[in-house]
């Protein structure tokens, strides 16, 4: 394998949310050539949330398009090229990490730090499918302002969906909690926010089942998960917001070591294959915040640099 | 022991580094009344640097001092009271925790998180006391223009000395870096910037051993760590700014378990005493930077939570 060929880099990073970015910066501050493969955005998940509220030093009103930018800034800064291309998985050859991506092209590398995180659940209910982009939305601030005067629901009751649920109650004619459990699984902060909006109807111990509709949705379907009673609501040209928890994007990483499909790491982000890191909400992890992920990106960042010193 | 007492908190966080800042964000957002006891400013050691380079989402020309903005910012947004109070030390009072400072005020809290950090060693050579404000220097951002056109010594080969030196390099007359090793042990992000500049001065293998003066600096010595000769140089009115390591501040804590002088963790950031977290540049630890501290408050912040539920 000659040594010299194109595409071959220090380091390979998978995915540009905050994980990533943060191991690039450091990989690149420690002189190594480092890339970044991102199928979407830099930012991730969280270039698409409403607001950044608690990692630490954002601005009052940061959005995720705000923090997605400070990344993209920061990134030019250490001279971090990103590749907009889908990674299919990876392979060793020789010594080096060899990258597949959807594309056909192919990257070379002598380390990788996997950090493309997870992807939002789907419902798997009758008419979700049909209805994605007519309705069924994935990013509150490009796409709340489109239902200004309308019905919104937010399917879920952590942290995540909550946030989100204030956010786009400001748009909405009335703004529905639609989660499976008594009560809402959020922080104080959020839960006294909520409270204070007089548009929030909250679905309780319900799940969204089906939803009707052809160029726009129609009517929900909502099920009480006790009694199994249903209710057929009316909500012609809604918008519908999942926030029902995430998969890991691991499909492509058979041969790591997983827990829960989770990948699973040392404190050093090191995964059971040589050269290989991982960080962020693809890993096996107890919190999953910003700050996590940005403390995972920038252990594995100077992990792989003490790596590519010894090789 | 009254419960309503005035000075009764639920978390009382010791230090408003970035550590200690972000567990009070978190603390604050999930309902728990917390305060910071700061012997100096909000944002602790990173709050005095020339700048902040590498944790994920800081501005281009991000300074010690914007840093710093950043964090009262985002504390006054979540209602965090800040008292400037040195804290002499702690003790369990019934199910309480009282805190005791040097103002001779006390308060009390049913949880507290150490996160004040550590201090810059001194060197311990004749005439350093004296010239304290003289010439010995602190905050490179505040003093370094002070120096215009005069030789400015850097003392210390890691990251956070040669940063420092790279830009107080455009202030000096000549900027010298003394370093005991034969090496400076700096990343080449660094390395690269100071080897682009034209004023300096490298002494290796070298140690600071004496400075002269009275109402400034007049003269230093230097000496060779190997063969022992002793160099004199002329330095009217130079300043010196010390990056040689630093001990953390744990004097007050001597109930604690401690390792190496630092306070012993848990993954939770629990320390032995019940009740008790810290977190930070405090913590016995690997890896030192803004993100790790942010980490163990984020980390921190939501274990005081959960530990307050349970009280």
């Amino acid at each position: 394998m000659e040594k010299n060929k194109k595409n071959m880099y220090d380091v390979i990073i998978v995915g540009g949310g905050p994980a990533g970015a943060s191991a690039a910066v450091y990989a690149a501050s420690r002189g190594y050539k480092a890339i970044i493969l991102e199928k979407n955005e830099i930012g991730g998940t969280i270039g698409k949330v409403s607001s950044v509220t608690h990692y630490l030093s954002v601005d009052k009103d940061e959005t995720g398009k705000s923090f997605k930018e400070k990344l993209e800034n920061q990134l030019a800064v250490y001279g971090v090229e990103i590749f907009k291309e889908e990674v299919l998985g990876f392979c060793t050859e020789n010594s080096f990490k060899k990258v597949m991506v959807k594309s056909g092209e192919v990257y070379y590398a002598k380390s990788i730090i996997l950090a493309n995180g997870t992807t939002q659940k789907e419902l798997n209910i009758p008419g979700e499918k049909e209805l994605v982009g007519k309705g069924i939305c994935f990013n509150p601030s490009k796409e709340g302002r489109n239902y200004v005067g309308k019905d919104i629901f937010v399917i879920g009751g952590a942290d995540g969906a909550i946030k989100e649920a204030i956010y786009l109650a400001q748009f909405a004619k009335s703004l529905s909690i639609i989660h499976f459990e008594e009560k809402l699984g959020t922080i104080p902060e959020f839960k006294n926010k909520l409270e204070k909006l007089d548009n929030i109807k909250l679905y309780l111990q319900s799940r969204l089942t089906k939803i009707d509709g052809k160029d726009y949705i129609q009517k929900l379907e909502i099920t009480d998960v006790k009694t199994k009673s249903v209710k057929i609501i009316e909500a012609e040209g809604a918008a519908i917001f999942r926030y029902i928890g995430a998969t890991p994007n691991t499909e492509g990483y058979q041969s790591l070591e997983l827990e829960g499909g989770f990948i699973k790491v040392d404190t050093k982000m090191k995964t059971n294959i040589e050269g290989v890191f991982a960080a962020g909400d693809i890993c096996s992890k107890d919190i999953r915040q910003v700050a996590t992920a940005v403390y995972d990106g920038t252990v594995a960042g100077i992990n792989v640099s003490n790596y590519l010193k010894t090789i």
